[in-house]
């Protein structure tokens, strides 16, 4: 294999989610060592930028950044609408419009690429019976409307909640949302420098769903660990060519 | 060294901006194969979920999301405003409040590490004499104002140029905004696993700004590819504890 196939495939690999239980174990917080401190100090002069509350054309904009948190209590009693399933797959990945081979989306990727598809583990939702979708934002462009698809029915218990490494309190929630990674989309262009690219464009498209259901008035978790076997497995993909990357639980929460 | 150690430190060169344009003289785009289709396919039934407008309780929101693009024409007469300023820096990096040894901010990180520092390219900004400045959320916390400090003098062109590899546009931007990553900040609880998710937080935070911006109406745009070690260079960082990872431009834009 050339250097360059070398460097994707370890890329590629670098990508994955690795085992966080025993990964975790060897940390120096495990070990009881102080945590290091969250910022550097300033060193010289300072200055106060001014408050800036009133600069804003969009109302509600600025507080919405204070109401999302990562919410871990879900109300199980309490079906997502489809309108509200709808933003959330649209404000992450919706395509707005096309040029040339690219696709412009709510939020940015390296190159326009776009290497993601996005599942939905739809546990309550009204209107839908329970099972993985798949959302295609390719049917609607330029609409505020999203197809999907029904892929599967669910995973029983334990397997979701072991999907996500018993996080029971995501697999209550009325949604998940899986995003996969196919990364050949992102390589075509940027070779073995795709990769990083890849998971920075996957926060943008995260901070986007979770602040989307912030002004819905739903909470929002996102995970970075889960069991990707088990997820790749649950959405019937081939953990090469796409991977799981990201998982977001969303839905009405609990007190 | 350790396995762990051998892991964390390829991690953490694997964060690192390798040299774009040789690795994308080596791309299939370059040997003109044709672009990867951006979607798959639907299998099955297809169900369209309803039109989302009239969801949301924040008015413009949904809007903001319509309004981000990536803008590269900046006009070079028009400074920022503190205020603006103060609301970018805030929106992807002030500190809402404390819990343990963690910083709650308008972006999650995982396990709240926030292992960033922001520091800001000032070339044109009311009150502002030029210069690289630091940002200090840790002096403002849970309060809308933000505070900074001079770090040193804006680097002449063409370093500036050379920094951003070549993005001319992007120089000429009122303000670069450039986050780094303190490695160990995120290490200390993630050990080798730390480094996927460093860079995902980092999509998180990013789109905040670009958010923020249109809500501003001002334009900005993320950069992945930059000169690392020249950026590192200028912000007088080690490459090693502490390197930069992210450039956002922004400000008022020209048609």
């Amino acid at each position: 294999m050339s250097t360059i196939g070398t460097n994707i495939e370890a890329n590629r690999r670098y990508m994955h989610c690795p085992s966080f239980k025993s990964g975790m174990a060897q940390s120096d917080q495990s070990k009881e060592v102080p945590a290091p401190p969250f910022h550097h100090e300033p060193q010289g002069e300072v200055i106060v930028l001014p408050a800036f509350e009133g600069a804003l054309s969009t109302p509600g904009y600025a507080e919405l950044l204070d109401t999302r948190r990562s919410m871990r209590k879900y109300d199980e009693g309490k079906p997502m609408t489809q309108q509200e399933l709808s933003f959330l797959l649209w404000s992450a990945q919706g395509i707005q419009f096309l040029r040339a081979h690219s696709s412009l989306r709510p939020t940015p990727s390296g190159g326009a690429r776009h290497p993601f598809e996005t599942y939905i583990y739809v546990r309550n939702v009204e209107g839908l019976t329970p099972g993985i979708y798949h959302y295609a934002p390719q049917a609607n462009i330029g609409e505020k409307v999203c197809t999907i698809w029904k892929k599967s029915d669910l995973p029983n218990e334990p397997t979701i909640t072991e999907m996500l490494v018993g996080q029971k309190w995501a697999a209550n929630a009325p949604v998940v949302l899986f995003y996969t990674c196919v990364p050949y989309r992102a390589e075509w262009r940027y070779v073995h420098m795709a990769h990083r690219v890849m998971l920075i464009d996957l926060g943008h498209l995260g901070q986007n769903v979770m602040l989307s259901a912030a002004a819905l008035g739903l909470g929002s978790c996102c995970m970075a660990a889960f069991d990707q076997e088990l997820c790749d497995q649950a959405l019937t993909i081939d953990s090469i060519n796409e991977y799981t990357v990201y998982a977001i639980a969303a839905g009405a929460t609990v007190q």
